[in-house]
């Protein structure tokens, strides 16, 4: 039987998984694919830490841009992270004629079509279904199982840690800080939590998708991002009593004049299936012109769940089959422009914390007026005693500048306490 | 650049919607996979049916067989249905090496090994994606997107007709006879109905995706099929107020002795992702070693949403992408067992119409201690004045064979009414 030759370059905790999933499966994953996958080459940091893994046999080598020249190694799986010894590494894999399989959102929300065309000059393959919502096979199902539809939209729950923060605060009615305390003691969350809980790492994924989906160019400085930071425990129960969920979502849509990206918390109605989404468990919903929608739900993250993405893709290489990366045959992405978030119609939730006297509310409504922002309900709230009252306002779809320059001028109103706290509706 | 030509046998639903997607999405298509698609051939029973399709330029042929003859066609798609001609017509395309696509449950889930190793002889690629949950890409998940897993189970709501009709008598609480004359009435179900709610359509689903997690054989005959004709109104209240929807499903597992496969409908906990799906969507859950769980919901019929399968089949051929039909190099199934439904352990619900008088509780619990069978819950209903009592008893896991044992001693006592309806658990 042949055999395709894999270096792996990395072995945290996706890495080891790998390793492990590889040797686990051989037999299984020989068969179904007509090839033997044979690990023959790791390089790691440190080469004496006990990572429980058998790597007899294989070599170990120590810098990791070696792996890319190496001549027993036909596919280099990238899981080093970061943007220098990564892109480098990624880089000379594909000059030097070896197939790549990186799960490093980072380096290919940003480096990916580089890498694509350099790839495509080399004859050889670029691929990173782990590097975008973990074992899903989510970018499969656009570039090949939806392949016959335009696609007009992709969302998605892309990041566990947000996700199980947001489900922990509504089921536990408890403040975000306390939940993200306790999620790093768990080991669900960065001792430095900003690159998920401020959504980079969502916009990472979406950029993406978003590139996929609609061959627009990657621009991460034009996406819009924006965390869960600012979520409340108030925020959570007040929507729940709307019919809400809040999740940190990623949006990207074909509109009129381009293509809106843009990543912020969302209320969701509590009957999408994307509201039930719990935990660190991660889910996309594409809609396309002739599947209508389609929804995947799965692991987003984990040892084994993202090595299960690494498998596949070295699979598809091994079988030969064929993709180009960012879904177009030329290597190029089109000059569809991508949508600033002050053009950007959606819905909204605001809670305005206010002085409880009358005419409050004819003030506050009258901006709306002004700003031409339609209400669709208002429910007024003591939550506590020693608190403010709490407006909460839900509008019907208007842009986002009228709500900014809204928010302008309610902070002007003494009668609004503090800064009101905006959330998008779906 | 390169053209793939294209022949489609059958201009139903399903054909017309592949034309009219090729035709609207020509550009994009050929931007994805570096290769112009263009129908050459097309052939249906009549001629001058008005179908709102533009052929001009595409050759009609009167005998579909034809059609795998053709000089000019490269991919044959198989539309036509049926067992006699859709064979002929498949095994004389793989034989004229030319691609097939066909979305024939029927004929995939008896001969499709046979077509996968004539196609393999004569170096070319059998693909039914559209056969299975139409546009969901489920087979690709499985051989590819999860191609490093093993795969421990696979379940889903395979027919839409079924789920509509359940999702109906849930929301109403009417009888399932009234609703299907709706469904028949409103077009989601057929004139003869029996194939989607006798669960026909779901086992040929059911066994074609069993092949392929499992590489067991196809043998409908060895697969257990339930309908829904059974489930009442009442069934869909107790199970509604035990916290449970009844679906369809379609299961299959690696057990300790083999593989399990069992279409029937199951009380679904309503806090499950597939008890959420309603109306004609499709929803399956695949289960391995690796993943966890994966969950794909999406529209199982449709013109679109089939024609949305069937194209992406014939773009994975426009790119040279190959898998072996059923995820094995040899085309060979194991001589794993599949498990006869007498040996399968599960949990279930019994609804015993029952006299309302001292003493029947304890006959008929007396059955349940002799059949080793262990209750989880009872509930005593009085639905109606005018009918029996219903006693409702949910058992913890126990086999089928013991269950089957106790239903016929029930039948015998004279405090039971009628039949005791028995649905499973999940």
């Amino acid at each position: 039987m042949d055999k395709l030759r894999v270096g792996i370059a990395g072995l945290g905790t996706v890495g080891s998984g790998v390793v492990k999933l590889l040797q686990k499966n051989k037999d299984i994953i020989a068969k179904r694919c007509g090839k033997e996958i044979e690990i023959t080459a790791v390089s790691a940091k440190n080469k004496n830490k006990d990572r429980g893994l058998n790597l007899d046999g294989v070599k170990w080598v120590d810098s990791p841009a070696k792996i890319a020249s190496m001549s027993d190694v036909d596919v280099v799986v990238e899981l080093i992270g970061g943007e220098t010894t990564a892109k480098q590494l990624c880089e000379e894999t594909v000059v030097n004629k070896k197939h790549l399989v990186s799960a490093n959102k980072a380096l290919i929300s940003k480096c990916g079509m580089r890498l694509s065309k350099l790839a495509a000059n080399n004859g050889v393959q670029v691929s990173f279904e782990p590097a975008v919502a973990g074992g899903i096979p989510v970018l499969k199902a656009i570039r090949e199982g939806l392949a016959g539809n335009k696609i007009t939209s992709v969302m998605g729950i892309l990041n566990g840690t947000c996700n199980y923060i947001l489900t922990t605060m509504e089921k536990t009615g408890r403040e975000f800080e306390d939940v993200l305390k306790e999620a790093q003691d768990l080991g669900y969350a960065e001792a430095d939590p900003s690159f998920d809980v401020e959504g980079i790492d969502t916009a990472h994924k979406l950029a993406i998708l978003s590139s996929l989906a609609f061959n627009c160019k990657l621009d991460l400085d034009s996406l819009y991002v924006e965390g869960i930071e600012h979520i409340t425990a108030l925020d959570i129960k007040y929507a729940d009593e709307l019919g809400y969920n809040i999740k940190l979502l990623g949006i990207t849509k074909e509109v009129e004049n381009g293509i809106e990206q843009r990543v912020h918390p969302v209320l969701v109605g509590k009957d999408l299936p994307i509201a039930q989404v719990d935990g660190a468990f991660n889910a996309v919903v594409i809609e396309g012109d002739a599947i209508g929608k389609l929804v995947l739900e799965g692991p987003g993250a984990g040892e084994m769940a993202t090595a299960s993405a690494v498998v596949a893709d070295i699979v598809d290489i091994a079988r030969g089959s064929f993709c180009y990366p960012f879904n177009d045959c030329n290597a190029e992405f089109s000059d569809i422009p991508l949508i600033p978030m002050d053009k950007v119609s959606t819905s909204y939730y605001m809670r305005i914390p206010v002085i409880d006297k009358p005419g409050v509310l004819s003030k506050i409504t009258k901006i709306f007026g002004e700003e031409n922002i339609s209400i669709e309900s208002v429910l007024q709230k003591a939550a506590d005693p020693n608190n403010p009252v709490d407006l909460i306002l839900t509008t019907h779809e208007t842009s986002e500048i009228s709500v900014k320059q809204a928010v302008e001028k309610l902070e002007e109103l003494d009668v609004v306490l503090n800064k009101p706290n905006i959330i998008r509706k779906l």
